[in-house]
């Protein structure tokens, strides 16, 4: 797993994958006290970055020459990206899913043709699944995080972060990123090593969800105590991967972690000055961009707001609470 | 006027207005029944298009090196992108505002350090308010759409939408474009004229409010009997300008008017589909494209979200009536 494997997952995904834009408003710079840089992969199609990781691996799958079709577990954006990218090589797609992911994801997936297998994700093991269904069906199985073509398509996010954040004249600073598994904060920073040496990854993640920071800490491997109840559920994994965690261990700063009420908060701020639809599970890096100010170094930051796919009434919430700025 | 002064604006502009992205899903294709490209210019600086004329329109002030100031009168945006260019230029600026006004225009034009004179839209004059105070203070007017070289920083768009949309493979098509007094339509439409001739121009207004319709039907300037109470106070102007209006009689396509609610609806679907937040009076362009199919020509239709500086009691109430996807 290295930069060469981003820059080859990016040459196959270019003029599919759009490159997202990086946004800025000087009011978010005065709630930070600093220059605040936000990756808005939320506009990236299927409304997050997984479609980078799931077009990477199933092209390279496909060039490969041996699939029959592919089977992915997800909450929802992992399985819309993988969806997406078989639909568009012309290969079936299995998606297992927690039956409590938010309604849009679901119906999402479902229409860009994938077969939706729901599991109860507070009792059932969605590796066990997706492994038993894999091998009944000669499908093959495209990890969420822990592949090393999907961490390869999450990385070319970290390859225009480093020259975004160049082009806005900063090179230096923490770059803030929502973590689950690990794969998009491990990509960012492999690139970022290559190609951006000053700029740092550092995972975030909502309270009660720290297993990465705590890995981070420990130096091994932590798990969380459960993996449901979050409305971050774009983010909740049981652990880092067994690939990602190395990677992060050897290159990312300390992990953040912020409050679900501040990420709501986040998604407010997100919607009243920049005017992109952020869901609460990639609004926990601006989060602490905006909130902890204390937890980042330097003169500017970057948080990458990973997805926008949240339900109507989840964000109406997040409007009614912070929408009106005092 | 003509594209050559779009192009000088777009070389003052370059680096400092934002390069917004064209924006496409698969489920707005399918509710139109056509391809559908959305040029997100509620993504640029300010959150609408204004900013590009009001950049232009004080840069070349600037260079000319007369001006003490400008003044301008704008229910919000217009204000926002004058303000922000004025402040860039430190200049100062006085706005000349309604006082319905959306809370967020106004407090935002006060934060980037306009001083904001309010005005009775229903029974006061903003030309007169605005030509008094000018005279008193020795400003610059800069008038929000009848003004040269803010339709020339408007036309910049158009520039853009000619490049983008062939890199997206369209090159015929309608260009439907939210209008208030023109500036942007007819900016657009002679960026157009140069660089795409196969792309139309076609203003789109709320229903009640639909001057530009009747005029380009008519042949001569039409007026609107009244300009307060609509949702869609950005576009709400009493007639076409002098300037703008001949430019869309030569260039332009018949106008198209959509109802109050399919704007609510289009601003649920963009945030559904392609995680963008759109302003009532910046998602008229969208309802035609998505909910008018049978007005539109063409394999394709490109649509303008000119802004996303909406309330967020006015955007819940969106999403609250069409946020959930049936």
């Amino acid at each position: 797993m290295n930069v060469d494997m981003i820059r080859a997952a990016a040459e196959r995904n270019d003029g599919v994958v759009r490159r997202t834009p990086m946004l800025w408003s000087p009011f978010l710079d005065a709630i930070a006290g600093r220059r605040v840089l936000v990756k808005a992969e939320c506009l990236q199609h299927t409304g997050s970055f997984k479609y980078r990781g799931g077009r990477s691996a199933v092209s390279a799958l496909v060039a490969e020459g041996e699939t029959r079709g592919v089977i992915a577990y997800s909450s929802g954006n992992h399985a819309q990206g993988v969806a997406r990218a078989a639909a568009e090589h012309r290969l079936p797609a299995v998606i297992v899913m927690p039956s409590d992911a938010p309604k849009m994801k679901i119906d999402n997936t479902r229409a860009l043709g994938a077969e939706v297998v729901p599991y109860d994700r507070a009792t059932e093991d969605r590796d066990a699944i997706g492994a038993a269904l894999a091998e009944d069906r000669g499908l093959t199985l495209i990890k969420p995080f822990d592949n090393a073509q999907v961490i390869a398509g999450q990385g070319t996010a970290g390859l225009e972060i480093a020259e975004q954040a160049a082009e806005a004249g900063v090179t230096e600073g923490d770059v803030l990123i929502c973590c689950g598994g690990g794969g998009l904060t491990s990509g960012i920073a492999l690139a970022l090593e290559a190609e951006a040496p000053r700029l740092r990854a550092r995972p975030v993640e909502p309270q009660g969800f720290d297993d990465v920071a705590r890995s981070l800490a420990s130096g091994g491997i932590e798990r969380n105590n459960r993996t449901s109840g979050s409305i971050c559920d774009a983010i909740i994994t049981p652990a880092p991967g067994e690939i990602t965690f190395p990677i992060m261990k050897r290159l990312c700063g300390p992990g953040l972690v912020v409050t679900e009420e501040d990420c709501l908060r986040a998604m407010a701020a997100a919607f009243t000055h920049l005017k992109i639809v952020v869901e609460p599970g990639g609004a926990v890096a601006l989060a602490a961009a905006l909130y902890y100010p204390d937890a980042v170094e330097g003169d500017a930051v970057i948080a990458v707001a990973t997805g926008g796919n949240v339900d109507a009434d989840v964000y109406r919430t997040a409007l009614e609470r912070y929408g009106d700025p005092a």
